[in-house]
């Protein structure tokens, strides 16, 4: 078995860093696309043998090194009750946006094996036809990132909804974030237990706050989920784009095994900001490099595995691939990881 | 004359600081829609006399201590030949994004007096029509934030169209940068002879670029054209937001009087990292903050006034203010500010 990844994420020695791309079993494949012609995504997601069809596909196309389950973050809001469509173009979106006091009082606390078996199925299916070939991760998306979702109903550029309810009722945005905290603990703890071997925190949001929120509604909640998932005793990864500034933050909160890295910010200066903690990193080339010509991929991504330094350090992009990347870049990005060794 | 404005630009010791907020002749104000009411938005930028009624209405209605002539940061890219829309609730749009090489070559390099002539003419009726009441603020969009839009067309999260160029053909970029740089630094220089008695630079999209793209395409050219204005002989206001990482190589690649500070930036951490630079700073409350109640509004301003520490402080939002705050909470704001008094 390719245990590459599950080593990186434990700083043990490896003969190069591990790669994978978020959002790597995407529209940039042509066979990703042909199995969305065949169903629509949410019922990709909702169907084990189509979302563990295109979770296999970058490991066989690609080679990458893990494989992440395909799901998306609005699965537990959905499984608290709330209506939810995912539209070509627009993304995803709630029937309902939470915006009354009742509205919130009618959310149910998910119970994972009930509520979100399907995604449960579809991690003992991919372990299976995986077969060890390469580690399978787990994810959810964090406490903020779901609120700010549910509340504003839809992706924004401002999420002023959300943040309205930040400081005009901040007890209720705390008593729904303590709320998500637990269920989005809970849901990666059965996801391990369905056979994921690491975990993803997502806290997409993230850069829709500032230092003082961040601090008070993201980070506590964020850290409450890492804390429950590791109770599962597999590597958890942190992931908050849009907080570069907050990475010594997070390190010490979340204690996380493993932060991601975003695109905005300096790998080497991520690096020696991160150098003394135990942790390592995730990231961090910029989605948009992968439209450069293949040889400029190659070299970015060496500049970038050399910043990072090698040891600790599992190679991805900054950001989810997009949908309009040449497959022979993102195989460039991948190939490049492969031939390179720590000077 | 209340010249508090530009006494703190130049880190002279104020009383207080002076307030003002960017997007201040917006549509929060009931007299600014009224004005909408009667003329698209480009009739009002294109129209002297309708700017400059909106440009007085928060001199007269709130108080601030700057006027910032209304106008938009696209004035140049059409003056250069591109066809402009602005429809409602989608934004400012090209009508042909700048794709194809022949495009780049069609491009005319503007000569204000003649091509921006309107702008000028609202200075100059604008500087009469304040009759000393507070300084008048010219502005013009960065050189990468201009480029980023009329290559992508519209305003755009992820501006892919732009960074492709980037990364397949920088020497077409660099050479657009370069005439944009020349183009904006001249028509501030001719702004400040209309009567703008300080000019801001807006780099609006630092957010879309990481690092090493940021130090090659957005900062000499930010850097440039702070440079041909600061020739003019009033102080230059430069702000990047998204880009708080680049503080200190902003400060010292664009010689600046002023940086502005976005409201994801902390406030102290800004001015503990620029302290011993001979830079004023200007921001940066959250423009989500006006959306709560108008005591906390105080208790928040009066916690970021002291962070920045008074002196050679400009205070602000960190962003534009957003459509939909209340007048009263905006002016909350601005009579905390003035209130206050460094302890």
């Amino acid at each position: 078995m390719n245990d590459l990844f599950l080593r990186a994420c434990r700083r043990e020695p490896v003969e190069r860093p591990p790669v994978w791309m978020m959002r790597q079993a995407g529209r940039y494949l042509p066979e990703y696309r042909a199995v969305r012609q065949r169903a629509d995504f949410l019922t990709m997601v909702g169907t084990p043998e189509l979302a563990v069809e295109v979770t296999l596909q970058p490991v066989d196309l690609l080679g990458v090194d893990a494989a992440i389950i395909f799901s998306d973050i609005l699965v537990i809001p959905q499984a608290m009750g709330m209506g939810l469509s995912v539209e070509d173009g627009i993304g995803p979106r709630f029937h309902q946006p939470l915006r009354a006091p009742a509205e919130f009082d009618r959310l149910r606390d998910p119970v994972p094996e009930r509520d979100l078996g399907y995604v449960l199925d579809a991690l003992r299916l991919a372990r299976r036809e995986l077969e060890g070939r390469v580690p399978l991760i787990g994810f959810a998306g964090a406490p903020w990132t779901l609120m700010s979702y549910m509340v504003e109903g839809e992706g924004s550029k401002a999420f002023t909804h959300a943040k309205r309810l930040l400081v005009q009722e901040p007890a209720r945005a705390h008593a729904l974030l303590a709320r998500l905290a637990q269920a989005v603990g809970a849901f990666l703890v059965a996801q391990v237990r369905a056979g994921a071997q690491a975990v993803q925190l997502f806290d997409s949001w993230a850069s829709a706050l500032g230092p003082r929120d961040f601090r008070e509604f993201a980070l506590p909640y964020l850290a409450e989920a890492v804390r429950i998932a590791r109770g599962a005793g597999v590597p958890v990864i942190a992931f908050a784009p849009g907080a570069g500034w907050a990475l010594e933050e997070i390190a010490a909160a979340a204690a996380a095994d493993v932060i991601g890295i975003d695109w905005q910010t300096d790998a080497a200066d991520a690096r020696r900001r991160l150098g003394d903690r135990q942790v390592a990193l995730q990231g961090n080339l910029d989605p948009c490099w992968l439209y450069a010509p293949p040889a400029v991929i190659r070299t970015r991504t060496h500049e970038m595995l050399a910043a990072f330094g090698g040891r600790g350090h599992i190679a991805n992009l900054g950001h989810g691939i997009n949908p309009d990347v040449p497959v022979a870049n993102a195989k460039a990005f991948i190939d490049a990881v492969k031939e390179w060794r720590a000077p």
